[in-house]
């Protein structure tokens, strides 16, 4: 063992993830546990009766240790909020101050301090609630500057950024949405990918329409990003179709789908990422978990943490939804927060807790991940290591 | 001011549920607002530019102010837990361990220093989240010593301590159904009304009938404890009407309604409490509020919290289920949550934040109650202070 090495014993349950982590559906655990992190990493797992020696240890008396969340759709650089909205909205009131735009509005007058004091807090908030890695997407500014701004504010927090120029069309452009299109695929994807892992576009009736998308992800993935696609949120749609033929990573929100976008899903080496907390907050029908994984899709959670649709940051509060209104198993919930999300990001390094993982990882107030769904709205997150070092908690 | 006067002030929404709180769906709130708090009760709430001067001064810096949650419903005396039984649930597999009764074995052969961890680890988590007033049950016991005992310990917590002998029949009754009854309202409820408040039965098919509901709280009433009601929760029956007859506080679960049990509601002076945090955990359909709301009565909101049908402690959960699922305005469920839980309690002193209300009240991380429903699952409660005294926050 390397002379930093943390032994954690007397674990109740040990999410493991396994070797299958890569696997769809492969939720692994071991009872009676104990894991060694040394270097940043896990360095073993097993029986508690079989751990080695480390420099110190922790007894987690009987506490469950999960792989840290895996957050893969967040969009945290923002001014403003729409609380009001969402009032309106859940009290059946219409409500037309704008949406989106109305967030693109207030971003673009904020200062860089609030923006990033905003993200800053938003991704403390994540963090203590055991979210070890979060995607952020730009989208809010919608200029060439203020896209740069968002993306440059997102690297200060996370490496996985993505660049959504293609969020809707801004007001200045629209009575030319070609033009915004090829500003998008042009000089703002070149001055934006530099400073991105992804690029996303919403793809949706509203928003960009099938050959809009297509051919904004061409761009993205010509200039070397990765690409994610806002899909079948609102309606059915071409999303899903788009996403796979653009060798997207991750098709988000499948609320709507056909049953060849659900063969679609289960057959592209994409993941089906579901966002319930958007569901919640807009009264849509949940998607439906149950009949991606009979059909073998792989399926991840994640929160959509954003000012309109979902302002909740918490992958606990969207495992106990998955469970209770998508009919996830809490084992498949917790994989789709955790090992589900790194294969939406294309990480082999996370969202698992083999040997040589990062050590992302969370100690409950509870004896299994079944709580998370078992207790609904209690923050049950004790402790949060990343990458080997305690960075929240109460041991 | 007393010598020990407090001045929050820089209160960007205070909720007061003001002079008309005892009055059914009186939210009211103020903004920019202070708040005087002196010898353990509120002194003075007004606009911040004419506060008065006080010892200590506190900044809210815009956050928001707001009654303590009054949680009017929970089991919090008991061992074991059945989190084998929840995930079964949510699979749709059949789960045959006993329910409440595999509860009421563990809580009577536990210790009563195990008893009391796990009870006051329960209370400092609510309290943590909000709740400065809890109602807690006995119910698992179902002897005269172990209900006793449960009653014993949950008065070392709170004052609304509630004699549930009449939970289910235990098995050592199975054949006489009378023979229990008899004890319950008889010996049982001799050793237990001392010290109780409340008297409650669970009326339902399965559990106890309307006549034995009925003589179980007369003689709970002839011996001074206020009566409380398990009614309609699992199916339509005749609990609403038996509550109603007993003068009871609160008809509690009200998810099956008639009419007739809508319109019995809307007249009689008791609260109906609704405990959406049992149908997230059984997939019963949530309680109609808005048909209550709209009829005229009263409704509380509160927790279950009980290791069985709802493990949930959190009122801001409870909040965000009811305005998500059971159409109640941010409003509604906020005084529902408060006012409506100390109705349920018949307490004129906490559930507002009038002069002379005790100095219940808690800052959120957030501008306006709005954000319980609007943020869910994420922990906003920053600070909590009971009878004047800052028991839990980060300020």
């Amino acid at each position: 063992m390397a002379p930093d090495s943390t032994l954690i014993t007397g674990i109740g349950e040990l999410v493991t993830n396994g070797p299958g982590a890569a696997d769809r559906g492969g939720f692994a655990a071991i009872t009676d546990a104990a894991l060694v992190i040394s270097g940043g990493k896990v360095a073993w797992t097993g029986p508690a009766a079989r751990a080695p020696a480390a420099d110190s240890a922790l007894d987690a008396a009987g506490r469950a240790v999960l792989p840290g969340f895996v957050d893969s759709h967040a969009h945290l650089v923002f001014a403003g909020e729409r609380s009001a909205e969402f009032a309106a909205r859940m009290a059946g009131r219409p409500y037309t101050a704008g949406g989106i735009l109305a967030t693109v509005r207030a971003t673009r007058s904020a200062s860089d301090g609030a923006l990033r004091a905003n993200l800053r807090r938003l991704a403390a908030e994540m963090l203590a609630a055991g979210t070890t890695t979060l995607e952020c997407k730009s989208g809010y500014g919608l200029t060439v500057a203020d896209e740069q701004r968002g993306l440059a504010l997102a690297a200060e927090v996370t490496p996985e950024v993505t660049y959504l120029g293609a969020h809707v069309v801004p007001p200045e452009f629209a009575g030319d949405r070609a033009g915004y299109v090829d500003l998008v695929r042009g000089p703002m994807l070149a001055a934006c990918a530099p400073l991105s892992r992804w690029i996303d576009v919403f793809c949706e009736r509203g928003a960009f329409s099938a050959d809009e998308a297509a051919a904004v992800l061409a761009a993205g993935r010509a200039a070397g990003l990765g690409a994610r696609v806002h899909a079948n949120q609102l309606g059915p749609g071409p999303g899903v179709r788009v996403a796979a033929e653009a060798g997207a990573a991750s098709a988000d929100h499948c609320t709507y789908l056909t049953d060849a976008d659900v063969d679609t899903l289960a057959s592209a080496p994409m993941v089906a990422t579901l966002l319930p907390g958007a569901e919640f907050a807009t009264r849509h029908p949940y998607p439906d978990a149950r009949r991606l994984l009979d059909a073998g899709a792989a399926v991840a959670l994640a929160t959509d943490c954003n000012p309109g649709s979902s302002f909740t940051s918490s992958m606990p509060f969207c495992i106990a939804l998955a469970v209770r209104d998508m009919r996830m198993t809490t084992q498949e919930a917790v994989w789709a927060a955790t090992a589900g999300g790194a294969r939406a990001l294309r990480r082999t390094d996370i969202g698992h807790l083999g040997a040589g993982a990062r050590a992302d990882l969370i100690m409950l107030d509870a004896p299994s991940h079944t709580y998370l769904a078992y207790r609904p709205g209690v923050p049950l997150v004790a402790a949060v290591w990343q990458g080997g070092r305690l960075v929240s908690g109460r041991l």
